[in-house]
């Protein structure tokens, strides 16, 4: 392979378009001048409509995890109930910040190869009163996507705050913020928002800051108070990382010129080429069709596959980086992820890479055979998309 | 002016020199990979260098003040008495994080126009028992340097750990972290490490340690102890801002090219350079020099003159970036920054842009008259440079 031309299909960090890596590259500004404001309202604006929300919306100078922290920081005090729904790896993380931050968590738990399943939440709300409610959007460990439409309705009937993980989610699949009674939903920076890590955002609905004005403790860097008083001038609380927004600017001008709903219709239908693709070769996915991911595809190992050997020779001798299982799925799966900045070729390469793989560690498989069912999907929706126009 | 060639010369961010954008724009990385883990083991080994320290050291993805807010939430549980120098701006946040985690804070005021008086903080010590005792070693609010070798002597003696906050220092002033034992070091990445927002770096003595096992509440974002688990495989325990650590890798490569001890005097000099250059203009400094800060330079308005007013226009009609007085000193100074990617030439033009706005605001001033005092001082500096040789 070409020394260096790696192709990075894990779910998140994603590929970043030249565009915004030319953008980040202008020279820095302060953050206390006019140019700042400037750039920070547009980015938020934009940020806005890629949410479909008019909820206060901040951009934050770290990672998912902390924009995690500080939705449950401001809102939950000591020993307030929080409802935590366990369906994978980084919903075990949402709870674990809530517990961090003094919540009793109880937490219902999901097999991880299914969605939530809504009524048994609504069972739960029924029996007890929750300070709090949290979802991960859409998995990254399992690939699988959950109904945050119809958690919402149940949620809100409620006096606790609806919390959506939506980091590997925002941008790459229809998110209606405030059709969906969402009340605080956190993303990042490096997924279907086709930027570098360490930016994140947060989403406060009116019900949230109810509820942050009651809060004892968020205590400083993650203070949602400081960011609402800053955000009058334009301005953030504690120094931003500048050139990453420059970055995120231009990759919402990006999203917003394609039109949302043609982004999240090219994400359903790379996400189902690539799970038509893996059963040509072959393999079992995680999620069933009815939850699966339109941004990552978990995908089961065959009898006799060791999924990190296969990653290990598709990354050393190959050039592309798929990742691994986690938590309990970890040695069993491997992921695939096709978020952002990714297109049909794409899917392509990462399919025939997988082929490849298996065949040089000597698992028998039809090379083409996954290939040739993702081109089917991709052929067939266009001859569709053309017959519609 | 040219439009949009703009010189920057507030006291952070500062400029960032055309290698370390480059290396930004090189594609990211998984941060689960070997390829990160050569990064960023090299990176922390690099600034361990520049903090000159045996100390375990992260690269965290937040401002310097997530920062302070990490080297106080892992070290102080509610109630435990932290003494608070408070020297000016960026003091009284240090002294409002320890609040906000919950210390009972002791505040030893000082004036705002000197360093702190070490004979007050001995006699303190001696009255009573700190959990910590905080220090901002660099007041970039008013260009006043603090004696943190001599307070590390005192404090050393006690129980106390020293916290320093060493954002608009380290980099550009000698900081013997081990030497001067200095429990805890902050800084961040957009001065004297010459790159854009985005980063920080805490150093952790083994005193430190010690405390951190002990602490209760550091919640996750910010806990040090995740992030020693996962420095075992050199990696970070949330997602890191992979583009920002390219850069940092290439400054710090610049920084130990140069040599520290060059580094270090070339912020001397240049401090020096715009001092003088401030005095030949006619104008008042707010730090005697025995405490001036070698990275920022903090000016007194002459009578009449609006210092606002004055960066206005050397802003919209120089291109000329100054920052104002914070704090009390809001409407009563202006500041120049000169950390970092900064030569003499880059003094001369912030000089001959002052005294130029003086002059178009009315106020009488020699022209050149600044810029020649500057000369004679990097002259001056030159000959006896050559003589040494």
């Amino acid at each position: 392979m070409v020394k260096d031309k790696q192709y990075l299909y894990i779910p998140g960090p994603a590929p970043v378009p030249p565009a915004v890596v030319t953008a980040m590259t202008k020279p820095v500004i302060g953050h206390r001048s006019s140019d700042f404001s400037h750039l920070y309202r547009g980015v938020v604006a934009k940020l806005q409509a890629v949410y479909q929300t008019e909820n206060d919306l901040f951009v934050l100078s770290n990672s998912g995890t902390g924009a995690m922290e500080m939705a449950l920081a401001n809102t939950v005090n000591p020993g307030d109930k929080v409802l935590s729904l366990i369906t994978g790896f980084f919903a075990e993380r949402f709870a674990r910040i809530a517990a961090a931050c003094g919540a009793e968590v109880e937490r219902l738990e999901f097999p991880w190869d299914g969605p939530i399943d809504l009524a048994r939440v609504e069972e739960k709300l029924r029996e007890e009163d929750y300070r709090a409610v949290l979802v991960t959007h859409n998995e990254t460990s399992t690939g699988v996507v959950n109904d945050i439409a119809g958690l919402g309705k149940l949620v809100a009937k409620t006096d606790a705050l609806l919390m959506v993980d939506a980091v590997s989610s925002l941008g790459g699949v229809d998110i209606k913020t405030d059709e969906y009674q969402l009340d605080m939903v956190v993303t990042s920076s490096q997924k279907a928002l086709m930027l570098p890590p360490g930016l994140a955002a947060i989403s406060v609905s009116p019900k949230a800051w109810g509820r942050v004005e009651k809060c004892k403790e968020p205590r400083v860097y993650f203070s949602l108070a400081d960011y609402r008083k800053t955000m009058v001038k334009g301005h953030t609380p504690w120094t931003p990382a500048v050139t990453l927004l420059y970055g995120l600017d231009a990759a919402l001008d990006m999203i917003l010129a394609e039109g949302l709903p043609r982004v999240f219709a090219r994400h359903e239908r790379l996400g189902r080429a690539v799970r038509a693709g893996m059963r040509g070769v072959g393999l079992e996915l995680v999620a069933p069709d009815e939850c699966a991911s339109p941004t990552v595809t978990a995908v089961w190992a065959p009898p006799g596959v060791d999924p990190d050997q296969l990653r290990k020779i598709m990354r050393e001798e190959l050039g592309v980086v798929m990742a691994g299982g986690k938590g309990s799925l970890a040695g069993r799966i491997f992921r695939f992820g096709h978020m952002g900045y990714v297109g049909e070729f794409d899917v392509i390469t990462g399919l025939a890479a997988v082929e490849m793989g298996l065949v040089k560690l000597g698992y028998p498989v039809q090379l083409g055979a996954g290939v040739a069912a993702a081109q089917r999907v991709l052929l067939a929706d266009k001859e569709q998309g053309r017959m519609q126009q």
